[in-house]
């Protein structure tokens, strides 16, 4: 398998669907109709994730393909070579914000990660990951990332969590808020995972995520040195949903030792 | 006053000044002192405040200028013609991500805003207003923005207010997150702000903001119909620090009334 071919194959096809939602994009920016909005973005998504599968099947139709709209194949193993696509992630963004939303692939042989890819599409901005190659910023190079402590961190956390709430223990979190120097939300966990991989965040942490929102980034974070988990600090369950943390290495323990406590594992030890 | 002029010189400083940062970041960028990184940024920051003192005692030495950086003049009124200005607002995103911070003005007369301006400057996205004429993002008409429930509101807040803190009743805002339809954070007033007077957010608040946090903002929150006030519905004080809420109009009575409960207030109130 030529790695280097299908890495321009994907660097090709995501930033020509980039394109694709910039214009679909622009032209209902101009027509407005906001009242259907959700109606749209439904039909962008699924165009353009039915794009991703067309080229794929034309690079190779072995290929299998796991893709938030459903438009691939059904996944049960991930045996084999495996893209993992979210089209648009950060739907909510794309609707009110028209920005703040990223197309993120992940390919995966054997459910080794190959390839990696966060498209900040408003941005034109492509993160991308070749597995013992190093990943890259529209071509050029990313550091690993740099050792830091939790007092100096900032950590992408959405207010749902740090709220009374049936999945996590919000009290550690409330003593996470605390202890770093500052906290940021954006809306999609994509984006999230390109500013921890870029060292813009120092940590990201979601109670549910889907393969699709974390596939790619998984592969990137091997590159930069970011470790990526579920909470409970095992590797993310690609096959169904999972928690999810991606930390800067220096801290990703400490979040897991001292402010994560997941309440079903509480009621579980006891 | 010929506040068109005004306008005219208040942009070309603005884009220039934004170019100043960006070269100044960018050469940053390439010899990477990041252990001065403060420095850096405290260097930058008065620079380009000396930068908009200097032009502006060009343009008329009786104007005033009020900036975070203290370069201006002493102001202990509102009285005349004053510049409110915050040469680099998210100083810890400008340091930490390269992005996500903002330049913004205010120009007032006698208290009251005539000329507004959020320039984000990275994506070169300026946001301007003259009172009574309208607002404009790149010199293209901003509308209105349309009225929603609160239930399908995305709110700007920091995690750190939602919380237990000394001074906001911290259960009612765990209410409006459960109410509402998101939260974001994005570290920077400013840049919240523009995300409000262009409909991409529909309310921001925070518990401490400075005058040049938010001056500009209050000419273009005007002008789209945004409402902004401090937090106990009034004006906010634009000779110290203060408390602060915009948001869309159909939105900002229901969260005062239903969602924001000051604990000096509280206290006051017995």
């Amino acid at each position: 398998m030529n790695l280097q071919k299908i890495n321009e194959f994907a660097i090709n096809t995501i930033l020509q669907a980039g394109r694709q939602i910039r214009e679909s994009f622009s032209k209902e920016l101009i027509i407005e109709t906001k009242a259907n909005a959700n109606d749209l973005v439904t039909n962008i998504d699924r165009k353009i994730e039915q794009y991703f599968v067309e080229k794929i099947k034309e690079l190779d139709p072995s290929h299998k393909i796991l893709g938030e709209e459903g438009m691939g194949d059904r996944i049960a193993t991930l045996d084999g070579p495996l893209w993992i696509i979210d089209p648009i992630d950060g739907t909510m963004n794309f609707i009110k914000q028209g920005r703040h939303f990223m197309i993120t692939v992940g390919f995966f042989v054997d459910g080794v990660g190959k390839l990696g890819y966060l498209y900040d599409v408003m941005r034109d901005e492509l993160i991308s990951a070749i597995q013992g190659e190093g990943a890259f910023l529209n071509r050029q190079p990313l550091k690993k990332l740099n050792p830091l402590t939790i007092e100096k961190a900032i950590i992408g956390i959405n207010s749902s969590w740090v709220i009374p709430n049936g999945k996590i223990n919000h009290e550690k979190l409330v003593k996470l808020i605390k202890t770093v120097r500052g906290t940021r939300s954006y809306g999609s966990a994509a984006m999230e995972i390109a500013l921890v991989v870029t060292g813009k965040l120092d940590a990201y942490l979601s109670m549910r995520l889907a393969p699709w929102d974390i596939a790619g980034g998984l592969v990137i974070a091997n590159e930069v040195g970011a470790v990526a988990t579920n909470l409970k600090g095992q590797p993310f369950n690609l096959l169904s949903q999972d928690t999810f943390l991606i930390a800067n290495p220096s801290i990703h323990q400490v979040l897991l030792d001292q402010y994560i406590e997941l309440i079903e594992e509480k009621q579980h030890s006891k």
